[in-house]
């Protein structure tokens, strides 16, 4: 950061730095980021619970083919303690790119991995990765400082522990990163539940992903076509 | 608690402390008892939500007329600091009788409170107030010695933290009471939601003082009576 | 957010972006918003207790009569598993504009909700709504965005977990959005306790919607009204 | 609980309740209770997070095949709110009995679900249910008095806060319940992971209900077909 | 423990272990000890906040003046890393026997330590300690051995962190030592706000060791003194 | 919030908006608030421990005369609910003003505290209240917009739970307020343990008011004084 | 558990389980058991922080060559998911017995290990494990049931989550296990500290194992050898 | 910071804050600082578990001969109660520089540090101390003043409590430093695992410092030396 020494004031009005607008995704614009969801990784991840994190990772990895978002994979010495990615992850991407870089901490450092992401001809990028400290931040920087807007999937990002994930959360914040949550990413990329994909292919997404969402509409679809008023009900 | 020192061994077979049964609550046994849920003293209790704890001793109070249980109500001192029973408990009881105790810090120490709880003719007792580990740890245990079969509401006593709340509870059953939450108290009271009072009852109940089950009738009441099946619910 | 390559440094005075002034709550120019508050939604929030949940949502609603705002509710899809608003909140405001969306996760995208909006007149908007990362932080962004200043209750908004909702009010933040709690935005509103409304008017709320407050005063006044000093009081 | 005024001490050599042995769950023994598992009493459970409990209450379903266990699912008025089974659960257990229950809230009360029990012809039951201090805790303290052994699948219970799943499982262990994790239950169903089933059908398992158990084992697979030794890995 | 094979089984009628009651501190029978209370063993404890653990460890001391309490205090090793005592918990004791030990982490393991125990004549001792697990435990098991009906103050002992203070109290009370609140320790004693020492001493103390009993009587004592009915306070 | 339309982009150099430095305390230019630290609205406060936050209120009051501080106490409605102050504050100010105020919520709105502050002649404010999202808040915006320096001593200000405590913290240091440790504060003013005040005054002040500290400072001398080396302590 | 249809009551004195005495270790009569402390299952312990966790396992097996204690160390399926052992703990132990078991979960079950176990010749056990629902409480019923005294050291086991540790100790508790903390386990060894060993050799295990008991000794003895008093350090 | 009463409004474009790039660590330009991690001042220290403090705190001094950072280490008054640094970090630092400063709370006001600071020649300054909010921040926001890029290892810092810690972070990165965890900091050092240093030099440096990735290194070069693959482990 520089540390100007001011020579002329000048005097100008305040302006908000988001007066152009907070960015929003759109799916015609976004691609879509899976950074080190391997399956060694995995086992850093202690600021969320494991069965959420799994829905969280595979569901960031799902919204590709639920949005026809252009995807890009990318692993760091998948041979290695790191391991590769689940396979569930990868059979939902049989035509993305995958880039196996070899030492690259920074996927941005791989030329390889720029490449792709510039193939995709998208300007918004929707990124998660494991460490959220290193491989999802370290990453956001320099695709902001690129000139992308940065979207990063909050719920799909995982590290050491909640300090961690504070401390990079606003590391990323404070460059302009958008810190969103998995639902909230769904939303924008929807936007209207009459679109397509809209609610017919929503409500199923969330209820693999996303089960309280799930089970809201369980129980009302229950209700709907076959429920009955018990006593007491309507008072 | 007895240390002694065995003269004569004598081979008994291992035997359940509970073989003959863990106490439950027989609407037709209990009575209900209200202690030093006072408006001062409910600024001492800091282990639970003030929201939700206002709902757990007013739904505490209001068990009394929904299942028809006698019920003594008793305050410490209630011109001093603790101050007196919140109006909707004292209006719920019109016909109860109040033990206005002078000093006694055990309520069962006051021979007036020791007359109206024997006056009930119940041999079970449900309990709560404020705090947990004194006026209600210490009534419990002197009507465990007195033979009542005592059962403390866990969600309508509070104290000053968690830590304490804990031991209190785990001091009291180490005396044989059964801690319950107030669901089940509520739950073992009812026993069958086709009694009276039942769901009739209840549902209404509930609404009033356990909104997550109340708001779960109300959802179900609206997709029977209003429900539409959206696109992708029944996936 | 733009990224800049500057070709020409221009040195200007280091401003604060508040420097013109943190926006505060003026009860002439407010106007509420209330958000898909629905009784299937309230199932999703589990960031806050559900008792204290539902004294914030009602709270938030009766501002509107307290302060004479003028109020637009908005729903989602309220014959799915969304759920109908709940009818505490409905019968608050008879003559109030519901806008039921059918299927704009943003209410902002409602041609509706936005004539509805601009019909108050106002320049400030105080919202709540379920869930905080969606139905609470795209309207506020919008909103922002076409230069409303905006408040959000924090504390009428819910949603997944403490993490999500930490993530939107750092996003709407971001964005300069106003985050308060909700006794923030009644001292706001109040300004005064000499003023109509004041004391006389919101005493009675903070009882029926936030208990702590509520019996202090109920202590205060026992004790103005019925209190003796005990021994030891003034020691 | 007896308070005796006992008249003529005896004697006696202390010995531990549990001298004759912990129970220990025996497959050929035990038999599955699947109690209340319903989609709409899933929104009152807050004391887990709900991806891992949806893993947790179809994983306790899905033991009964593994491990062919005689099982007995039943429900509570499961046209009411609570609603009706997750479809997941039924499909697991095409010819198990299902009881609905029409309003008895300890499922024991049900002379039809009685008759189903006993027809296991088994003398441990593994119970799991919503909420923990209600539908668990009631039907498992009258299994107890019958004289079975009672095993506690805690992480397949759930209810509306940890206070009150902690107090729950604190009276059924005073009964003398066997209170264990999921991943217990499983250990001690299994014994040997080269019995069978065993690991063959066990690691498949866990892959698929305890992800942390799973993605340990992906890891290690990967390593043994694909792995490279890393410089710095060995020192 | 004995694993006892029995022979001969004889039927005996369960019993409660509390049937004769539970232990209750009487002033005229009980001791205070004080037990590692030290300057640098305080740096161990992390399981309670040091401003409340300074209260609660001077409280304790304070305890033997206020209720006439025959105190014993002992250290291990002062002048290695664990310090002297606080000069505070000194100085509330010039009469008292103070017993340096020399090496024995159980305080009951030195002669000097029994013997001012016993000659205390008491059967009941209160008891607390740096750390719980360990000062405390050790000890308190002994006493139970002994024949002592023992109380471990819970606040006034500290530890680690809190896994290990919840272990440390569990075993206690495995053993049959009453875990309590300080709260409570002072409300056994006590018995009656009437009795000498009742308010008039009591008030005071509680404002000095616990502070939110003591502004609670503070905002009384003004109330009755000073106050005034706001507008809306009897609404 | 202006939301420009730009017409005409101007390129600037980004500079950091604290690139001429963030604001420290310097105890030559800086005045001591002390707002509604009441001994009614002391209950409100949940945020932290009640034994820590008196230590922090007096601790906050006592930087007055410490440090020579100019110093402004306030009271809002001191008859009401909220009660007066504690008296040990008032006892450390017998010079300073108090300004009771009839009913403005934030004090800025006081004509008589407002020329209480600017009497004080500085243009740094040190401010601590009770609640922080509403008496602390509201008064460090107003002051930030009248140009002043503002520093909150966190600690010493209270709410109703953590949640809103973080967004307050947050709405002031959107605004530019510097939200500092108790700690801190202390550290800002003195600068130098070799300064007049300096470790003579402040070590004996922590030993009072932050125990840690304090006790550190123990065990050290008592170590220095009186100290022995155990076997393996060099080890 | 038996469920005892009594016949002929037979009254009896209430005993205290523990009349006979809370078992304490001997370290002539204790031997150390660790169990499946491998580096694949570490990745499964989410209980406690990886740090303190590695010092716990380790500090646990160091407990053997420093107490002389006779160990015996298992693994389950060490080529598999579940790895090898630390290779610090193997080192620490070059005489003593490792079963490699095939396939049993509960350690007990196999020959291999009951012999080893037995060739100790010791009558109390300290043992702890990965998983601690499993590992550990598996293997600690057996023992108990075999009639060993047995000791968890609750710090060196470890499990998914915190519910699971606190279920499983309680599990063990009920049959008569007790669990202590790490602290404990070495003061009931050391019993003083002037044995041997003793301060000599307990004091730098602590230092390595036990940081804060470590960084203690290492500010006091910095203090005793090179210390100052500061001006303020008395007062 | 600035109150501007704007005379004459200059449009300017919205420019972020960090388009010219958020700074990251560059090991030819990074030098490390050692901020007073003095064995006394450790114990105020509860932020963290002490076991992983000393894990970070060491590993923070160990980045200097690991990256070949020129290093300076600092004290506050060494002979007091703070005491002196752990052995551990001043024998990783044989040739750095230690600043001994007499009494300045913020180390940038000693002269002889900034002469140490200066004379590394290094621009970007990578700080870790105790406390966070005093030793860490005053540093820090006085070397973004001198025109510093600045990095706090987050980590490595450690104080009172988490509400101190964050509010102490968050002030820094108003203030434009970058907050990063422990592992992040590593991350920006080595950028690419095939540099030197890269993994042959990293992967033991983080098994000795960060366990969970230790453990998962172990685990993988376990598993490719001589694993096996169970039944069901492909499944």
């Amino acid at each position: 950061m520089l540390a100007l020494r001011l020579l002329t004031p000048v005097l100008v009005l305040a302006v908000s730095v988001f007066a152009s607008g907070t960015p929003r995704i759109d799916k015609n614009k976004a691609a879509l980021l899976i950074v080190d969801h391997q399956v060694g990784l995995f086992h850093l991840v202690k600021d969320i619970n494991p069965s959420e994190y799994v829905n969280n990772i595979v569901g960031h990895a799902a919204l590709g083919p639920l949005f026809n978002l252009p995807t890009v994979l990318t692993t760091s010495a998948e041979t290695g303690p790191n391991g590769p990615l689940p396979k569930e992850i990868v059979e939902l991407h049989p035509n993305s790119t995958i880039v196996r870089r070899g030492g690259e901490v920074n996927a941005w450092d791989s030329e390889e991995f720029r490449a792709a992401v510039r193939a995709t001809g998208r300007t918004q990028m929707i990124v998660a990765g494991i460490t959220t400290d290193v491989c999802t931040t370290f990453l956001a920087l320099s695709l902001v400082e690129e000139g992308f807007e940065v979207f990063a999937n909050a719920d799909a990002s995982g590290t050491f522990n909640k300090f961690t994930a504070d401390n990079a959360n606003d590391r990323m914040r404070g460059a302009g990163v958008q810190v969103l949550s998995f639902f909230a990413v769904v939303g924008e990329l929807m936007r209207d539940w009459r679109n397509t994909p809209g609610a017919a292919e929503i409500l199923p997404f969330l209820d693999s992903f996303l089960p309280s969402a799930g089970y809201l509409t369980r129980a009302h679809a229950a209700a709907v076509l076959n429920g009955t008023i018990l006593p007491g009900e309507l008072a």
